[in-house]
């Protein structure tokens, strides 16, 4: 039987923007928001959610989907209760940015008659907030579900329960594209093309904002290049400080090899061997174009 | 009198862009073009040039304001040959990224009775070439005229000749904004907006790329952030071996700084004390809005 009731925990920009994709992809169920009051409010009122509940037991009991999509701090504190509250053969299902960590705690405080699926869409703004969600968010985007066996490409058709398909199903109707991988090789992957460029903005910007003048130099002769690479530096802290703390290994080595690869390209300003690192480069950049090719070819 | 003839040494993305710019802002004297003859032939199709002449004495012979924008080495070899073609009174600027090397260069080499005026255009794009010259490019751009004093923010009514207001108002015409600084100055501060943006991108490219797998992992899981962060790392080596070179002690230092704020980072992964990091990089985000701001206003 498809979903009657989704629940969205966390309305802002991921949540508020999962439930206009849903509405605009054709969900003709009922979607409860939960969070704090005037969030709820807000949502309603772009039409994200159908309605608002703040009591947690109550929003939750008899969702056929439950959408955790709150920062990874608040998923982890809110799944004990979310287990409690869930109708059996429920399927809960985050957006958290981070998988160990929330699948550990799923596994562990779930009951046995609730369905548990990691998930994690790579789309988003530096901006947060149901102000800026948009129907329009997973076009185009991976969305990684997280299959509980260390086995790599993992077939999606092994998932057992016939809710995690429909789920599947929702994902590329909103025009998602499911990627299936383990917990521990998610976080490996996002340390490196997420959480690396997140910090290396926000280095950029609190380098230059160090050397910056009373005469605004050298933010002043600032152009393109430099606003794309202090784009993301704006980004709200509290959803960084908790995928900093539950991806910390991970990043903590992204950001050594990153410094290792800086102090090279220090020693190397003045050699030809510069060369090495700009080919090095360009094998990326590469990569990501022919896979926008094939994207566009269909 | 004003310009008649403006030579362009150098028809790529930055020689083509102006000249293209100037014909749309109204200059109705000739455009001559210098450089490779057949990045000359494209040029004249695109319609940037009115002629290109292959033999650099007889292209710079006659002209008003002689514009080099070849990548910075070139300049270098090249004041030389035209500090001896050009005639007495014209104007000589360039467009190269890094301007100490280049006005001690034109100091040493040019006659007295040629002026010297070196420039910065803060514009561009990752790709090169006249394929990808835009008569737009230079709108909104700010444009970095050197002083050669030391004393910062000289007003513009101190330059002595006529040429180089004349040069200045077709700045405005094509859209830019004159911003006068001295050399040492400019060097320094292009070394962290501008420079130190570009060998980081490189410098997560190629981390990324000596982790990727044969799976395309994680470049697979590449979401709008990342290719934000790696755009710049497509840029042509040509041009940055030569910043590199001619900035070398700017970036070095830039680049020690951003280790040690990664260092940083790092250390306070899991730790209150990361909000500062973010506190501190939202500084310029906010200076980079408020300059917006006062553009847009006017």
């Amino acid at each position: 039987m498809p979903f009657q009731r989704i629940t969205i925990l966390g309305c802002g920009l991921i949540g508020g923007s999962f439930a206009l994709a849903l509405k605009q992809a054709g969900f003709a169920g009922e979607i409860v928001g939960w969070g704090r009051e005037d969030a709820l409010e807000r949502a309603q009122q772009r039409g994200a959610i159908d309605r608002g509940v703040v009591d947690l037991a109550q929003a939750v009991a008899d969702a056929d989907l439950i959408y955790l999509s709150t920062p990874v701090g608040a998923i982890l504190e809110l799944l004990p209760q979310v287990g409690q509250a869930a109708k059996a053969g429920a399927l809960v299902t985050d957006a958290g940015s981070t998988k160990v960590a929330i699948c550990a705690k799923a596994k562990e405080v779930l009951p046995k008659n609730v369905i548990f699926l990691g998930g994690h869409p790579l789309t988003g703004k530096e901006t947060s907030g149901i102000e800026n969600a948009d129907a329009d968010l997973f076009v185009g985007a991976k969305y990684v579900v997280i299959k509980e066996t260390k086995e790599a490409e993992e077939a999606e058709e092994e998932f057992g329960s016939e809710s995690v398909r429909e789920f599947l199903d929702w994902l590329r109707r909103v025009g998602a594209e499911p990627v299936v991988l383990d917990a521990e090789t998610h976080d490996r992957a996002v340390a490196f093309t997420s959480h690396l460029p997140q910090l290396l903005s926000t280095a950029l910007a609190a380098a230059v904002a160090d050397e910056t003048d009373r005469g605004e130099l050298p933010v002043l002769l600032a152009a393109g290049g430099f606003r794309d690479m202090v784009r993301l530096a704006s980004s709200p802290y509290e959803i960084w400080r908790d995928i900093c703390s539950t991806n910390s290994e991970n990043i903590s080595r992204a950001l050594e090899r990153l410094e290792r690869r800086l102090a090279r390209l220090r020693a190397r300003l003045q050699s030809p061997e510069l060369a090495e690192e700009f080919e090095k480069a360009q094998q990326v950049c590469s990569l990501l174009k022919a896979n926008d090719g094939r994207r566009n070819d269909g």
